[in-house]
């Protein structure tokens, strides 16, 4: 029996490559051989999981981050199928977890230092991927696109910056280089799923503010719907709309699982193995997006192996996702606070000893 | 593919009979069939599987709760193969429930009222089967004692009436009838396992006032040794030391599960099923002692049928009954406080919904 293990990171508790690890290690433990896949989706952990999986070197940029303080960042240079490819990470520079997010950093937020580290790595490289999760901007990706236009560093949130900022914005040269996004989500740029109502709350947008903000993206949206219409694009709206300034800057937008399971042969690797564990850390109703569960999943179906998915937290109801597990359990062993839960060493834990339990049952059902 | 179902009662959660019913229903909807049997240990809740599973007809006795004050006791009158047999729960007259316990609920305590509802359905029964879990006394017995011996109420813990009480306890006439205390711990009589240091703690007891309580218990363990080594008996120590008790009266203990399971035909019924689904409110070292799952477990592998226990709670490491079990799972879907997880819905939704997860892997283990 060989166990295929490809678990998403758990958001600020463990990385991917730990909880693989984990559970590679529990079931080295009742005997049983693993094929060890740590990946990703496009959000946060794809750079370490594809600079993991590519050798390469780590190139540093002198850049800034979402409130225009100065920062290094970061990109990977590799080869992939023998093209030279560069890997960045916007959460690297734009994290979420970099601010404190409020009615303030949103309004100031923006993409321009994510856009100088694109045009770093484009000199260098054939193909530039950029993840796109788990940034803290709402800019609808205009600082990104006035960077790679050679503009100024915007003031402040470019959206707020009004029509005449707007009319200086035109479609950047890439010189024949192939800029892609990996996204997470499948949201469009504007309405009620776009960037705005989508996950500006979270970045510290009140009502108002978001439908000013959607406003003011429905009116770029408008500015270059004759040449392309972003709302018509899936993921334009992820990452504050970032999504759709690479789309705007003359990129495309791929999905992240998929585009990263192909890039580490996750198919071909399932084909050799007879049960598959995969997860997330919060499984919701973004789970039925494109996140790595329900991607794993899928691919198991197809080889027709058995799938189960261990998760921090999980609802009752997982409303059309659930068939696609032969499983779904939470990791946790006991009542227990969310922030004990997050410990790292808990996480690890508890994922290993569900790992011999689950596994004992399947084996059980074997005899 | 029909499975088994005898999940103890979480207590303070969901009864046996709720816990078994989620489980089944869960089941149906995969097309499952099931056997329920609702089950018990010897603790609480071992009235209510009995007298469900047994014909019978209510008593009700005038008789005094562990603090004295006027209570309706209750014996369940049926007959077992063919033998007039009363049922008692230690529980509905001593529970600890009953009180908010303390120093001075401790010393004041005594289980004489138990001793009344035994006299009443010893009059009509040939057997009287006593439940003994659960209990809120520490009095070694002796208040039950008393009263079978045709003795006054004792003014507080008898434990603590000093070396002239003890004189006047003598051997009660049973009248042939048989009487058997059902244990679901093994603990002795006196020592650093015995009721006193045992369960005192969670009764209101202070090391103090523990110490002083072993000292009297080893005082009534020595006068009755010569006839009688209470501490060679597995099981005295149950229950504040009514196990010994009984003992004490010419009855006998049975351990809890291995009797009811008997009396349930748990082993017959068994054997036509071919998977078997236990658990208790929470694992711990008092597992091992002979709570249901582990006896459940055992029964399960004499057939070599697999098993699983779900529990609210569950360490890391179970040392030693592990592997008895082919998974041992909480039902807990995410970091939750304990009252939370504690309401009844709660318990029986993610019993259930851990249960269609679990069978699913065991049939993905059959394809």
């Amino acid at each position: 029996m060989k166990v295929c293990v490809a678990i998403d990171s758990y958001k600020g508790s463990a990385t991917s490559e730990e909880l693989n690890g984990a559970v590679c290690q529990a079931l080295k433990k009742l005997g049983i051989s693993s094929c060890n896949v740590p990946i990703a989706d496009g959000g946060e952990g794809t750079l370490a999981i594809l600079s993991k999986a590519f050798t390469g070197q780590k190139r540093e940029v002198d850049t800034i981050d979402l409130l225009g303080r100065p920062i290094k960042g970061h990109y990977w240079l590799t080869e992939i199928d023998q093209v030279k490819t560069a890997i960045i990470e916007s959460a690297q520079i734009l994290g979420l977890t970099r601010i404190t997010p409020n009615e303030k950093t949103i309004q100031a937020a923006h993409s321009y230092g994510l856009g100088l580290v694109i045009l770093a790595a484009i000199k260098e490289a054939t193909q530039v991927f950029v993840s796109l999760g788990g940034s803290g901007v709402n800019d609808g990706g205009l600082g990104l696109l006035a960077a790679l236009c050679g503009q100024d560093i915007p003031p402040k949130n470019p959206l707020l910056l009004g029509k005449k900022y707007l009319a200086e914005l035109v479609f950047p040269n890439l010189d024949g280089k192939k800029l892609i996004g990996l996204t997470d989500v499948m949201n469009p740029y504007t309405g009620v799923n776009g960037f705005s109502y989508g996950f500006g709350a979270q970045k510290g947008g009140t009502e108002k503010i978001l439908a000013q903000f959607d406003a003011a993206a429905e009116a770029v949206r408008k500015k270059f719907q004759s040449q392309i219409d972003l709302n018509k694009f899936s993921g334009s709206g992820a990452a504050g709309g970032i999504g759709g300034g690479i789309l705007l800057a003359g990129g495309q937008l791929q999905p992240g699982f998929a585009t990263i399971a192909q890039l580490l042969d996750l198919d071909h690797k399932l084909a050799s193995c007879d049960f598959v564990i995969t997860g997330e850390g919060r499984f919701d109703e973004q789970t039925a997006q494109g996140k790595v569960p329900l991607g794993v999943a899928r691919l198991a179906r197809k080889h027709q192996l058995p799938v189960v998915a261990f998760c921090g937290a999980r609802p009752e109801n997982i409303t059309g996702i659930e068939y696609h597990f032969d499983g779904v359990f939470s990791i946790q062993t006991r009542p227990i606070t969310l922030k004990d839960a997050m410990v790292k060493k808990v996480t690890l834990e508890n994922i290993a000893l569900l790992t011999e339990n689950v596994v004992k049952v399947y084996l059980s059902g074997q005899k």
